[in-house]
């Protein structure tokens, strides 16, 4: 075995085989609902939540998977496991549910009857970016206000974990028009702070933490994990609208998703936050992240420099 | 040859082995932009509109193709030409092209730098459903409003003709709670009536045509033709914002589209559209449209009900 | 007496002969506040935040009633009374204030000045649907979301209770273009759940209560007994911005209203809540309401049945 | 006979015998459609174009009035002639259309299934406050852009004339904070100009008309009548969405309505409009207005000053 | 010394010589930002978080004000110590800084490059109008609703305190057509209740305390200390979107500013608030500011009456 | 004479010391209007129209010049005469007019009433750009869309030209994180094309010129100009909603205003424009215009590169 294996629709199959048919309405369309879920010492971390999730993401797309949510349970662990001798370190692993190839029909490519589809489901793992998060950690990242704008819950609901994302993609080329390393930070249509493609948005001010509610973003799983984090090291956190005007004026900032956890702001529209540096409430906030998974996550990203 | 050729990235292979990578940015994000033209006895019908506009949708979306317009254009005689045997009537041709595979990177699945990355192109035709026309043709369709909007041109423009189209499907799934049978005709967030997955809609009152101004929808090439045909025709034709109301109490209605054309509406609702049956006007413009092109569509799609 | 007895400006007059005139704003402009109370044990309940929210109404909407509210009280108890004898059960008590009688002026049918109108106040009373609330209490009922939007608030705000409710009986319209037996479960133009024209509405997700914030809807009394009853029976509860995402994730969901209390919604959309019955929490709720009143309210309905 | 005579449901009673009940939905909600028609020499002027909007709101509300069209032509003559007597000068007429009493079901008053329902049809008739139109036609009005806004069509469409019409009497409340005699001028919630209670508003710029475009307003027969005039006298006339400054700045303006026709604003949020008195162009339209109707509109209103 | 002496720049000039260059920014485009501090006892108050929210100001608007912090802090109390002897009682200190003379440019009149820049830094003091506080203390003031609406975030967002502040003098215009003494309290472009040019506004319902959510709003620091001293006084108070009609019929309410630190509001759109005297909790928070300061604050201001 | 004048109030004075008061309006609020004029061949062009639209800001900022409209238009005169012999070559021409100092009251610095007030009007002339002019018209410039918002006209209308522009210049500072040469291209709250700091914009597609309707914007007086050419050159031109996809996907682009008359744009957000130079119809309007005023735009603006 010298390739990653990838889950498809109950068989596994070697990455470099790993294709959908043209015909499947998440090449086609976007029509797809997913979830990211990544290892701690090769354990799927809250893999219930990302479950929980991903089934809110089919009912509220009408897509049935075909499978008990237990079966798709199984059939992670059955991918990390058959993956395991070829991973170095821990991974992401995605889950991505279509509703099958789409049928001819006289609205052109809508989803046949229930009968004649049939969903296909792919699990995949893939190695961490730990290089470029261990410069992350150290040094910050850009954080850049793109012209455009997310999407209003009542046109396609953010809080639907869907393929169909090419907004956000145009939203980093956008904040790359300012610094090419720079990561979006996107605003909705009345101006407020939502998220950006990896993650959610947080500022720290006198001390507590903000962090925009949960209506028009994904509402993170390590998002949540944070608020708890703060909760037990007595830190104050709000979910509340927050405009650039937060941002630019916070004392410390940071991005939270699956596969970074939590990646300081030391720059928003080319505007030094703070002192340039990765805020110390960040920082504790990291720490006491790695204290809970037992990995120091700072450590292990540096391990892949060079 | 027995079966459809697909054209992908330089060669013809048989439909069912065209498959894209997992990895493609097409399948992970909906990072696609694409068109679909229709042939009028096996020839593209306004080819080169259809590839001014897919221009468009790749300035737009930044998206290096990696070949030249001309070459396309030959991409696409080619495949029809190789299809062309085991073509019994007129089809669909569609041109699909994404940033190609994503690269893992610190955002976790951000397109890679230019170097790394190699655009997908796909060509492919599928047959046109024209039982179902036939029964548009003779009863006209049910159009119903979903309680879901159309995207702001500021969020992701209706105008870029992408492949992130979960929205649409689901507006579809929201006609569907109505009526199986229905299409939906959806409205901007401001209430105004856009389009829908299939394509544009029309109202007529008082003998002049009305069509949404092109701000919020893709502003079809068929669309555009109905609009050039009624100039011949002397029917006046207006591009307005236009209201649910404008729709319910309209004489006449129809969807505007590539593949059917033209396709009466005789409900919208559920309340009936002028007698119930398509409309004069409507069938004035399906019959030119046929004389434009010198084949009767009613007459074609008749054919393949049993 | 064999018929029941309406107060109308201080006479109490036979239902049949209960009439105003065509002239009135009330009829013609919907010029009108209003409150509707029920009783438990044929005891009026929480009188007081009724006439409260009453008196907010007619200072919102600038109409003077003519008489103090304590003898509003007393007309009230007054209509209940006369009307005693012909109930066979608890009751729906309404009141109505217009401003009167319009006088044509420049304008059309404008208020006449203050010394020549003469407000209108009627009282009377009105049987409850009880076999009705009996099958929404065993099954739950259907909610669906409509194309329209409820009123912003600084158009006419929804806190106004005012007779002014086309928009409100239309999006009942709409709802049963779904199903027949649906209710509407109206969205906001931001795309935020609101209400609908019989009451408030409730999710339940983990064990937590829901509800929309009370800026852009008629926050009921019954929906803030609601509240005041989770706080007694430890189910923490939120008012907050919710949108469909949220509705058609949720555990359980019910909407509440001065007549029915507590009605369970067992789907949305068509998609089922929870397990497709009356949940937990929801039945927990109704019976404290039953115990608070001393009235077991599936039982008094059920009465009704047959 | 000493009394005018009011149609009601096919009989006719005397005005001040002529009420509804109070359990019709047209008094509890609003929910009714209705249409102001005015005589010049005893003629309904224009009453087709009147009743097609009436239709269109018979069909927008989905409401059944029980009767066809050429019925209530007929009816509506009846009722003039019936008064005839007793009129000194011209009229208005009005018909109100319900969907009749409610029936009392689980969500509280909604119409009741189609064969319990009975529409209600009234037709009445009404002197015309010429004194007041005298006054306005020599001085011009006050027109006075209050705080609240007019209703997105996606919520109630203007565009369909209800009598759930609170929002427009509160909105001429608000102007007459500003000034007791003042007539509001209602923007939508973008800010542009709309409408008010009574009609349509016209500006006029370097010689050329300018009327809000009809999407958020109910696009008058009167505004229509002017548009059709301007065309006539050579004066260009254009429908687009115009804002306060533009009001503020205009040469002239003028509102338009089935009872005054064409009544001249001389101050807007107590800016003077042009010189102060009634512009130019105006009086050139309510000339020709008068000539095409035969009746001089000034001398008509003008005898009834005094 | 007979004339107030004005900080520019680094020199002490006199009052009736302290002008700015013509081509100043602060002039020419409103480009500037400012904080207003008052006395109490000839010190100033909060002066820390006023510089704190200038910091912010000055980094949000990207004007590099040329001096440190510490040093402005230095001129304030040193332009605040030479004007001493001519100080009869508490007054206000102004600082405005703008980023200096512009420099003609392509795009006309646009900042020159940082090098050509020179901030213009103005510190000066003004005697507080305290007869007219005393008058608002002892009758409240009548607050006013305009047609016009506050800017949204994002376009200029209010918690810069910028000194384009055109729109907030024309609101108070709009608010002055009502009634001459009229205070304006604006809307934002949703309806909700923002703040005026003098400062934020409260409502009292029911014993608590309610003010608009720091988000289209300068949060003012008088805001910050009344919800402090409600703490402190067991009153609860909330931060929330409120509409018109929480304004109306609220018990209570009054404006927040740093000069008259607390006035009543006794009518709203010529609504009468609670009895029409200043309310019970408004007067109780009058007084306890007034303990904490060691200054009565209505006594003080009744002394300058006459 | 080594030294501008500058006309304040009825006086010339020299530029250097042209100020004004620190309490004048029109530095403490931005609470001013303005006109830019420029002159050909040292004639003032379309200083009629310029005084037109002064005179509408006057009107709508209640603004009293305390002059007539005659007077300010010798003062233009005369002050560019006074002028005349140090002026190299044509010149900008700036008016400003604001409410004079502001007095003390209640509400701190609001206009004191009419009598207490006396207006400020400045008129100044200053040397345009020409070198950087040249490099533009050579090369075009690059448009940047920056993420703030244009402000809506219901808050401070875009028509108005006050001088409380603040969040014109940062949106240039927006733009110029992109790139520091680069112009903002400002779009509304809705995501369409309005205007920047400089200028109006308009598109070329297709041989047709395209440019937002004015009503979200200063509809200059060098726009109307361009229409007025296109007209006469039998170039198709249309005022349109447009958004950012008609800007990236146009043929051409420019900017008009005053000064440099029209401005190629090549680039926008980075992307090429055409073939990346001033395009044919751009540069025929450029022509043309200088052929109206008798100077050669681009060789006048060349004299002065080095």
């Amino acid at each position: 075995m010298s390739e990653l294996l990838v889950y498809r629709n109950g068989e596994l199959v070697p990455d470099s085989q790993a294709a959908i048919s043209i015909h499947d309405g998440g090449f086609l369309l976007g029509d797809s609902v997913y979830e990211a879920v990544r290892t701690f010492r090769f354990v799927p971390f809250h893999l219930e939540p990302h479950l929980d999730r991903l089934w809110r993401s089919l009912t509220y797309a009408r897509i049935d998977p075909g499978m008990r949510r237990q079966d798709l349970h199984e059939a992670v662990m059955l991918t990390l496991e058959a993956n395991r001798p070829l991973l170095e370190d821990d991974v992401w692993l995605y889950i991505y549910i279509t509703r099958g190839r789409f049928v001819n029909n006289v609205q052109y490519y809508l989803p046949a009857t229930a009968e004649e589809r049939r969903p296909t489901v792919i699990i995949f793992c893939r190695p961490l970016p730990f290089a470029a998060f261990a410069r992350g950690y150290e040094h910050g990242v850009h954080a850049v206000i793109p012209p455009s704008r997310h999407l209003p819950p009542q046109c396609l609901d953010p809080k639907l974990k869907t393929g169909s994302r090419m907004h956000l993609v145009l939203a980093e080329f956008e904040a790359r028009m300012v610094d090419p390393e720079a990561w979006s930070l996107i605003l909705d249509i009345h101006g407020n702070l939502t998220e950006n493609k990896s993650g959610n948005v947080f500022l720290v001010k006198d001390g507590a933490l903000y962090t925009p509610a949960a209506d028009g973003i994904l509402a993170g799983i390590t998002r949540a994990t944070v608020l708890e984090l703060a909760g037990r090291l007595g830190i104050p956190a709000y979910e509340r609208t927050l405009q650039a005007y937060h941002a630019l004026t916070a004392d410390e900032a940071f991005f939270t998703s699956t596969g970074y956890c939590i990646m300081p702001i030391t720059r928003i529209n080319k505007v030094v936050i703070g002192d340039g540096r990765p805020g110390l409430i960040t920082r504790r906030l990291l720490k006491a992240w790695g204290e809970t998974v037992g990995v120091d996550l700072m450590e292990q990203a540096r391990r892949h420099l060079r």
